[in-house]
């Protein structure tokens, strides 16, 4: 494991080594370290790029790490890693992203992350990406996570990113079965040139089935930011989706949520809002002795907290 | 002028006679009177089908009717009306449009209305359209709006499609100038197997200028609706859109509102609720006294009103 992996593994997983318990961690396509615990078992796939990692019925409240790090230009990683999560498992999953570039290449990170939770499992899900390193070659970042819920499961999925990555486009997709809940917590922050994008798709399949959606985003420099979501309800269930955001500078946000109610027993609702920040809240704090830059910066790690 | 027109403009501008002032009525194609008034001046245009309405700025409150009526089978009608509203102008323009069909062959209006608002202008545009008729052929109106609104104009815009239109695609387009106001209300119920589609694009081209949409509307029976709304703020602007829809029986109600800000200083927002009527509130009236089929009627009334 070199010195940018470890110091990536610090920004998008909070690790300071190799981790307690059972963890993956992908070093610029391949595997810098594994390890599997009692209950977590982590094996490599034979017929293409990535892990199979299997959370088993016992499994409460454990960690697994599965970060993925590219540290030099003129990397594309493409990777596929499938959660298996069993009947009434709890666990933690961490799985950051970090790119690094130094020189002219791009560098990018393709993840494409499948979950299969079985009935009443219950996961959280957190994925953090960043980008960093002086080299002028872009850092892209493009995940894919497919979903799929059994009865009375339940996955929260935290996704967040700070800063570097120069290009993402984030594609989530989820199915929901009987009672099953699905929350989605998204922040991007974009600056310079950068463009993100992020789309959902929510199938609400099973009676009483739920889904939750609330993005924050900043846009700031000249970054453009394209938002989409959809949430489909076939069934007695409930969908709701939020986008917010912030835009500064020269920044540009699109937001294009959309809901389609097959069913009478469907209750849809959402709402977005883009605007910059409120004039009142900068003087209230620019009041308080904080200079402009600085009372915006407040409002803005309030709002992506 | 025959007794179906006199039918449908009662129904869609509640006229019972040709009114007063100015007016143009057409009947399956063809004019079916038209009047001038001291500052309204109806004139049919020469390249194609339609009329040029020109509203003087000394226009104070006069109300300008332009019904369209279409009477019976396989008619296909297709209209271009420009509405040319001086500085200074205050009107109302009513513009219903009633399909009849008798036979087993569609009924079709297709009515393409362009408004150029001058500065200052005030226009209060009413459009009411209603399908009637015993025969099983289709009847279908797809309308066009297009505005331009100069400085400081102001523009409402009523819709209403309450019941027997098989097949709609309205299309609405405007863009505004500086410190220019639109004002949206739509209502629409559709029943049977009946296919609406409503596309709103509102670009907010001027400092402080402002858009405000609402949709209401009521899908029963097996019909199927589609909301699309596209405000883009381009300067010091607001705009706000919002779709409440009620989904009875097989109803199905696609919403997709759309946002982009491409100026800082843009504030945008959208909202959009789908779901059937409340439990709470169809018991609240059952318990005073009404049938569920009243309470529910009662109900959609109020959310149509």
């Amino acid at each position: 494991m070199n010195e940018i992996t470890k110091q990536l593994l610090g920004l998008v997983s909070d690790l300071q080594d190799v981790p307690q318990g059972a963890y993956n961690i992908r070093e610029d396509g391949a595997c810098a370290g594994r390890q599997n615990s009692e209950h977590i078992k982590i094996t490599p796939k034979t017929d293409k790029p990535g892990i199979d990692i299997h959370i088993d019925g016992s499994t409460k409240g454990e960690k697994v790490y599965i970060p993925a790090c590219v540290t030099h230009s003129n990397v594309e990683d493409l990777v596929y890693n499938d959660f298996y999560v069993a009947a009434g498992a709890d666990v933690i999953i961490v799985a950051g992203c970090g790119v690094h570039t130094d020189g002219e290449e791009e560098s990018k990170h393709n993840g494409i992350h499948r979950f299969f939770l079985e009935k009443g499992a219950h996961v959280v899900y957190l994925e953090k990406h960043i980008g960093i390193g002086s080299g002028t070659g872009q850092r892209i970042i493009n995940p894919q996570t497919w979903a799929e819920l059994a009865e009375g499961s339940y996955m929260e999925m935290n996704t967040t990113q700070i800063k570097g990555v120069d290009s993402t486009s984030r594609l989530t997709k989820a199915k929901l079965d009987k009672d099953a809940r699905m929350v989605i917590r998204e922040k991007i922050m974009t600056h310079g040139n950068q463009l993100a994008e992020s789309a959902f798709e929510v199938e609400l399949n099973g009676e009483g089935s739920g889904a939750d959606l609330v993005s924050h985003s900043v846009a700031r420099g000249h970054s453009q930011q394209t938002f989409r979501s959809r949430i489909i309800g076939n069934t007695v269930c409930t969908g709701h989706s939020e986008c917010d955001a912030i835009v500064m500078d020269h920044g540009v946000v699109h937001a294009i949520p959309e809901l389609t109610a097959n069913s009478v027993d469907a209750s849809l609702i959402h709402e977005a809002a883009i605007g910059k920040i409120a004039g009142e809240q900068l003087i209230k704090l620019m009041t308080l002795g904080l200079t402009e830059k600085e009372a915006e910066s407040k409002i803005i790690d309030g709002f992506l907290k």
